[in-house]
Order: C-alpha cells, then sequence, then structure tokens
C-alpha cells in the first residue's frame, strides 16, 4: 500500500518491486508493474534528479488543467488523462532475479488525485 | 472483429478479452491486448460513468486537432500521434482464468480515425 | 547499438528485433522491447510513409518545447516528459517465431535528446 501526499505525485517503488520479486522463484522473465486505479499509472523515469519529476508534474498540469470544462461530475477527468497517456502498467526484464534498468531509470507511481491510499499489482513470469 | 461509429470512440472490450483467455488453458500468468492499426490503441481506464470517457475524447481533439499543418496526405497524423500516445496494447494480470482488473477499470479500444473495421489481438502467456 | 542523428528521431527497429526473436528457442510468446534510456522511449506506428514520423516529432515539440521554465539543470525535461508519454518499452506477440505485427506497423526507437548512441533490450518470453 502507498500513501501519497498531494494531488500530483511522482513516487519511486523501485525497490518494493524489487522485494516482490524476491519472493517469486522465477528467476528469468517479466515483471509487470500494474496500477488497479484508473487516475493513477505507472511510468519509468530518472531517479537522480528530483527535479524531473517536478518539471513533469508542472508541465502535464499545465497541459491538462484540473479544470476545462469537463463533463464527469467527480471533477477529476484531467487526472483520467493523465492515466491513460502515462499508462497503467509497465514491463521491465527480470534476470537472475533482478529488474533490469538502465542506470538512470527508476520505477514510478504517479498519483493525479490524491492523496490517496493506493495499491499496485506486481507479477513476475517467466 | 470491432465496428466503430464515429472518428473518435472508446468502446469497452472487457468482456471480449475475458472471453478469450477463457477459451486458453492458461490459469496465471499475463494477457496482452493488441492493436494492430496504427490509428487506434489499447487503453484502461474508468468503466462506470460514459463522461470520462466523451472528456477524454474532448481533451484530446483539444490538444491534438484533426488539421494542424500535417505532412501526411492521408490527413489523419493526429491519429498517428494520438495511437503512440496512448500505446498500441496493454498487459493485464491472469489469476485463476480471470483477468484482474481494479475495481472501476474496463479495456478499451481506441479508435482515432473512424468509423471503421478493427481487429483486437489478445494473447495470454503463462 | 543505434547510433541517433538529430535532437529528436524515430528510428525503425523492426528487423533488429526480428533477429533478436531468431536467436531465441521461443517460438510462441511475448516479446518485450524495453529502451534503458530515460530521454528515449519505444512507440509501435506507421512504417509506410516517412511524413507520419515527422508529423509525430513536430507536433511533440509544438507540445512540449525544448524550453519552457523548467528546472531540471540538465536542460533537457521535454525529453524526459516525451519518454514517459510514449512509454520506454511495448509488447508484441510472437507466433511460430514471428513477430505479430499488423501491415503498416513497425517499432520505432524514439530519441528525444539526440544524438547520442543508444541500446535497446529485447526479450522473448514463451
Amino acid at each position: 500500500m502507498i500513501k501519497t501526499n498531494a494531488r500530483n505525485e511522482l513516487i519511486d517503488i523501485t525497490f518494493g518491486v524489487a522485494a516482490e520479486i524476491e519472493k517469486t522463484d522465477v528467476k528469468d522473465g517479466i515483471c509487470t508493474v500494474f496500477c488497479p486505479h484508473t487516475t493513477g499509472a505507472i511510468t519509468i523515469n530518472e531517479n537522480a534528479d528530483p527535479d524531473v519529476m517536478s518539471d513533469i508534474i508542472m508541465k502535464m498540469n499545465k497541459m491538462i488543467p484540473h479544470r476545462e470544462g469537463y463533463s464527469h461530475m467527480e471533477g477529476n477527468s484531467d487526472a483520467h488523462i493523465k492515466s491513460s497517456l502515462f499508462g497503467n502498467s509497465k514491463q521491465i526484464i527480470v534476470k537472475n532475479g533482478k529488474l533490469q534498468l538502465g542506470t538512470w531509470q527508476g520505477i514510478y507511481f504517479c498519483e493525479f488525485d490524491g492523496p490517496r491510499n493506493r495499491n499496485v499489482w506486481v507479477s513476475v513470469t517467466g
């Protein structure tokens, strides 16, 4: 379970995903990281400078403002649109039980309608 | 085969995908839903209020208008761009022969250059 | 290894991915094409008219300009944002050792901060 702290937030979940892989017997295969929420997403991006995360959030809010004449009464259509654009799952190659990520890559849970309590599902197939 | 009815349309294909899984012997694995068209896509988003779908379409048309000085003579570059942004395939975890989706999630075929007859390919690996 | 030639470029890597599949013993399964860079991506789109690629690049540069008050000192936040929107991996169904792509589909490496030397990782699970 992930507790998000803001309406828009990108949270590094790389270590949590790696821990799930270690619980399985699969050494070589594909790891699927799946967000079961329709106002969240999963992305893979830079894990070094936190400014990259704040720039992503800033630009997405500019492109897709919170209010813009949407019909959906819940008032979070912007979050649903961002969810579809970022995608609700990502796949990572697993070798010898280890996630194969580039040097600067981390796996992020994307919150677009927080703060909320969120879940992420991890599955590894060999 | 899916028959789309408008230039832009999001069509819930969740039941069709679930039916394909039941035809296989795979109980636990990953389901890949793949759009073989370059002006369509697959997305996972809210299955409750249809206003979410119309808001997604409205905003995407505002961000990426049909005509905007594109070179491609066929006149549907906007649809190709939307296809790359939404992504032409999605992956869903399968457990005990059942798609694992969040409470409010449905799987949608995204038509960006209809109306047309479209295909969706479903594969399950265990 | 892929050598890109411009800041923004979409390079058809379909033949290289197909060659990687032929090296494996997997006949039926899923191929994952993974970009280990945070300013690149993988997309599947039209392989016929190169104008589609230049239209995609033109529109993305208009929507997400190179400079727009970003904080990230490296000056390439636009590339990180495009990477998350296009997605850093794609999945393709494999049957009888062959990639299952639609008639007009090719697999593209997306360069958003080139020119650089880039890698693409390919994995096939059955």
